[in-house]
């Protein structure tokens, strides 16, 4: 078994990767390997406000029996304008086995990996990659559907600033799906690796709409991506009349009920949103115990 | 024995829960019951920030083996603007055994309730409701007195505001008890199911004093309840002269000392104030082992 | 075994006291001791923001299997405006073994000492006293140099500010080692107990050159301590240049690179500040441990 050092990109995992991280998935779900962390250690690095992705990977790590400490910008003295590189430092002589890392510039969890012996594994890094959440939602729509080869995934929205998207087209393509991005040319760049449609009809050929979250905060910076969240969902939102029947939903949370998402869908049988949560906890489940028992090895540099 | 489904409200209990669930936080406080939720999963969402209360939960939660997660409403997608609902939906995909809300607004753990598999506690919701402190105050009275029936309560400050107030009101009840509530009309509304004064005075015939925070909160928001401070004190602080020898005092915490408490009297033998703290862990522990190896049933409504 | 009450400040510790805490850190190094306080509670009250502080007594606790809680003041009721006293008697109604605490004002930690049966650790006070940060610094450098017994420690920056220096002076003192404090003239203060210089050039005769953080908060605040801080590094700063051969470097963290220390000499072969952190763990393991078992004995004063 040929196993990770660490988890920053999808582009680091190979079919095999896949394969093997939901099947362990699965038998996480079924609560095997309770306690193959007991007496390691996690830290929990986050420079972003989460609530979904850090309590995920803090039961995830307490589950396995593993002693986890979670470190917030705020409170911190991250606070005090330490850089990264010292905070990592810092954190590391505590010897971790593993530092999950959240934060708002792409590439930080490389510099992570740079200064650690720890694994480390990217809970989020800008609109960069977000390798986590690929993974729940390949093991969510095998669930749901049976299978991965061969579906078909639009995936509808802000694809210009989501990590989440970036990482959902090439999981898709490992394993054999593919994936169209939808959504206002504003918001929906070429050259991600999928094809692109500026119509919401394109959605109709897909098994699955993955609709991702519209971003308040980008709208207010003034950054006028799109006329005003009113017009945007009522030509992009994605309600029932516009879904074929037997089309399934997904959604990486937290939506904006009323403006990408319509409530009528959040809530129909079609959605999977609840299922890609738990997911979450059993995928994050599988991606530590991956790495319980090991050291990354030495890191390239240290002070 | 006929089990709680949820504790939201003090309405919703029977005398006969009242007795069963104080019986067993004497054996909480006797170190029994170690261990009894391990495996199990606590959440403590709060949406209000608290020493006691958050700190109270985690401790009793921790002291029986579960696993707990807090989140508070700072640093996390509540920020994000998330719903109540989709919080608790995503919250409630990781299969907590239990759910532990303070929220500013009345009835919002009803909202959760609906809308998860776990037992939900209240933990505080606006001026609503605060069961598990109507039963830690009891528990002390019990404690204090050797007997809970046909004491006399006064209950002195801003009643309109507290929840403490409410919970305590129908506890009290519950149990052959009753409260007389004082302090300024602005501040004491009749129809809370307890006699009205509006004299001081009327605390002379009480077995016990249970003074109430005066919120400077509300105060600062410019709604005159009061003329002052200084004057409430004045008028309605509860000083070592205007206690009988014998009475007892109590007080939700946290104090402001030399507002509505005389630090004399806060300091003082009649003062209950740490014996509450002290019950408010073991009274915690009895609620959640109550919950402890079931679960509340389906939600009435899931997405 | 004479065991301490309290550690508040190095002015209660003696040669002896420091001799076994620092035996005992090693012991922990090497991993007994494990379990040490199963069935403890150890309070982290942090009333100023801290991340290699506040997570290595977590930590440490967590590794000698004390149940942790730790209280902020940001999102507690110490927000409300509740007296340190209040919180103490709180807190201490838990019946936590130790209560750790980190306040803005100098002799806090007394305070709580008083109103509490807990052991009290004081995790830096004002501009007075830090003394696990002082032990760890002598079991670092013993570690590094083998001994400690008539040893130079140059301490550069801003000592009127620092409660590091003030608690190395004494511990060095205890050891049979010695200090020299080494600043521009605002910051570096007679009568602390060492001799003082104002030219950097004082370095040259120290084994080890301890750099103090510059805090940047207090230049912006108003007080002109040093005329700015590009200035302040030209005359101040930690460079390689500046260092004799062989010479070994501490700083206590974060360290702002670039202005008390040269980022060439935070990542050379002579600094030792990630051993520091390292350190950090098992001597606060160490101090915990000593309090295993034992309580501090009745409060002084409990209201």
């Amino acid at each position: 078994m040929n196993r990770l050092r660490h988890l920053i990109s999808v582009a680091d995992l190979t079919t095999e990767d896949v394969e093997r991280l939901l099947a362990s998935a699965e038998a996480m779900a079924d609560g095997d390997a309770a306690g193959s962390l007991e007496g390691r250690t996690v830290v929990n690095l986050f420079y972003e406000s989460s609530t979904r992705t850090s309590s995920s990977f803090e039961l995830a790590a307490r589950r396995l029996g593993a002693a986890v400490t979670t470190v917030r910008s705020s409170g911190s003295s991250v606070e005090k304008g330490e850089s990264l590189r010292d905070t990592i430092q810092t954190l590391s002589a505590y010897d971790p086995d593993v530092i999950v890392v959240r934060h708002p510039h792409a590439g930080a969890p490389d510099v992570v990996a740079r200064h650690t012996a720890a694994h480390v594994v990217n809970a989020g890094d800008g609109k960069h990659q977000h390798p986590t959440q690929a993974l729940l939602d390949l093991f969510t729509l095998r669930a749901a559907l049976g299978r991965l080869d061969g579906l078909h995934v639009a995936i509808v929205g802000d694809v210009l600033h989501s990590r989440v998207a970036r990482s959902l087209v090439q999981a898709l393509a490992l394993v054999g799906a593919r994936a169209t991005l939808v959504g206002p040319p504003t918001l929906v760049p070429e050259g991600l690796g999928a094809p692109v449609s500026h119509e919401l009809a394109a959605i109709a050929d897909a098994d699955v709409v993955y609709v991702l979250r519209m971003q308040r905060e980008r709208m207010a910076a003034g950054a006028s991506f799109v006329p005003s969240l009113r017009e945007y969902a009522a030509r992009w939102g994605v309600t029932p009349e516009r879904l074929r029947p037997g089309q399934l939903v997904m959604h990486p949370g937290p939506m904006n009920r009323g403006v990408e998402i319509d409530p009528r869908v959040a809530d129909s049988e079609a959605s999977l949103v609840v299922d890609q949560v738990r997911s979450g906890l059993t995928v994050r489940m599988a991606v530590l115990h991956e790495f319980a028992g090991t050291r990354a090895a030495e890191p390239l540099e240290v002070a």
